[in-house]
């Protein structure tokens, strides 16, 4: 089966996979007005920070064009595109997106606001696809000695076409290994609370035809331990500067697990996400999210959680940071690759 | 509110807390008849290798009562008693004790059954005090640095009364420090994928008004990291002749993490857990379980799962094993308590 596109931009509209249906419903959006694209980002049937960024473009697009047929002024074709930007406050590729379209772009010409958007798509499925290709030659090399047998490789998480556009970053790394014909099977965690390795990276695998398993989180550790990942291969949201990584709660498990078991810890990432200007993990603010998440519905009423959205993972356990442009080996002291 | 008896002897029959109904509801059962106890262990009403120990010696107290009632001969009660020793074939205490009490106690004299079943009750909730109580107090001297603020202990799984009567084994400990008022706040993993935490464990510690908070099980090693815990404290399932420590899939995640952060692991259990006839952990079978409690209802049809329901602890990471009889520091290199 052809997996629809995550998002497309069709003459004047735009076509979205309702992500809030995967993976038991695929249901295609057909999104023709800036308040119905507001509503797909709010609801999450579009989600991930990349993809929001080129949903940003998009919308300004469609704001320029529906603002033509219904005749706005300035004034409101503004504050359409304003709605756009603020419709999640927290993504930043979204407000930049559309900051830097409305920038560049001549609002007064349709044609040139759409070519622009479609500029944003293909930069993100370039950057996409550049981190695939890097990655997976840095593992083919980091794991040379193990080439006789197909890899087996442990993943957490969210991080492919769904979340990134393109073929994503670390799923996407797993992809490029698929096509050379050197992979063997996926590890995937479940990703609790909101179980995005159970839901959206098996879906992905299962389109893409890879061999997969799922496991609790909880088990990643062992699975490592008993020799069945060859290495660990992760996305992140935010890198710091000396190498210390964020990335959706649970990583770090897998990072102190990898290293007791002497198998490479890499991190597939854009460039954007290394922040130059947070000196070390500490700096970066991890958010707290509602109670709910954990403890509904099997805990007693009442109960409180600790529902941290990511973690930090030291820059000693990783072995390497793969971006578009580069790979950087933060220390990779005991696990050398080149 | 006072917590029903786990499980108890009345006069001719048996009461047990519905471990099914939880946290939702209190529902304490009324069993007696040898079919009825059978349908309460199968369907997990009651649950945990200790209790359903003690489940096998009153349920053939419960049979030879019934028998009266009901003229069995001598076959049919023996009968009868094989049902309750084979309701579940994978915990071993059933079986056990089943067959020390038909061996040790005279059949034929109803009164004689009970004394026997109501000591194997009394040793059962002797074994969970004394491990309570001498956890509780090696972690005092283990954290003698750390009390002048209240302790914060991280544990998994249930290790309450509920699956071991008396005040439990890892939670015993818990509750030991909690009455000598130097407990402040406990994080609970959920445990996927059965949530024994998120369900028992919490409902426990409600019970027994003890400050906790839930948290999913990619995050404990990240709250460990993050100074959230002075120790981790867990029970075990199998112990190896060398240290090695089976418990519950993600017991390993938070060995790990506890050793980074450099905070003591100790595990709670007791004798008859430790195996001096398998030499390490690589011997200990892992049971697989069914794909279905991973994958059901969040992946994608036919998602398949690597469902281990136990991990192995190296000894090296254990800072010590607590019994009812003494205390075991397998390696104890980095974190020496004494």
């Amino acid at each position: 089966m052809e997996t629809p596109d995550v998002l497309a931009w069709r003459d004047g509209y735009i076509e979205a996979l309702d992500q809030t249906a995967l993976p038991h419903q695929i249901r295609v959006l057909r999104i023709a007005s800036v308040g119905d694209l507001v509503d797909a980002i709010t609801s999450l049937a579009i989600r991930g920070a990349p993809v929001l960024g080129v949903a940003g473009a998009f919308g300004v697009a469609l704001a320029v064009r529906q603002g033509r047929r219904e005749g706005w002024d300035a004034a409101r074709l503004a504050s359409e595109i304003g709605r756009v930007a603020a419709a999640r406050p927290t993504a930043v590729n979204l407000a930049r997106e559309v900051a830097a379209i409305t920038a560049s772009a001549d609002l007064a010409d349709p044609a040139s606001v759409e070519r622009a958007a479609l500029a944003v798509l293909d930069t993100a499925n370039r950057v996409s696809r550049d981190i695939s290709v890097r990655g997976a030659a840095y593992l083919r090399e980091c794991l040379r000695d193990r080439l006789d047998a197909p890899l087996r490789v442990h993943t957490h998480c969210n991080t492919g076409t769904l979340a990134c556009l393109g073929w994503g970053t670390a799923l996407g790394v797993i992809r490029a290994l698929h096509e050379d014909g050197v992979l063997g099977q996926v590890i995937v965690d479940e990703t609790r609370p909101l179980l995005q390795g159970a839901r959206l990276t098996c879906w992905e695998l299962g389109q893409l035809g890879i061999e997969h398993r799922l496991a609790a989180d909880g088990a990643a550790p062992f699975l490592i331990s008993q020799g069945l990942a060859d290495a660990v291969v992760v996305g992140a949201d935010r890198i710091a500067a000396n190498g210390d990584v964020a990335n959706k709660i649970g990583t770090y498990s897998l990072a102190l697990a990898a290293r007791r078991a002497g198998i490479p810890f890499v991190v597939a990432a854009p460039e954007s996400t290394i922040d130059e200007d947070t000196p070390s993990g500490a700096q970066i603010p991890i958010e707290l999210r509602a109670d709910e998440e954990v403890t509904t519905p099997a805990a007693p009423a009442g109960t409180r959680a600790l529902n941290y959205a990511f973690d930090i993972t030291p820059a000693d356990l990783v072995t390497a940071i793969v971006t578009e442009q580069r790979i950087v080996e933060p220390v990779s002291l005991e696990i050398n690759c080149r």
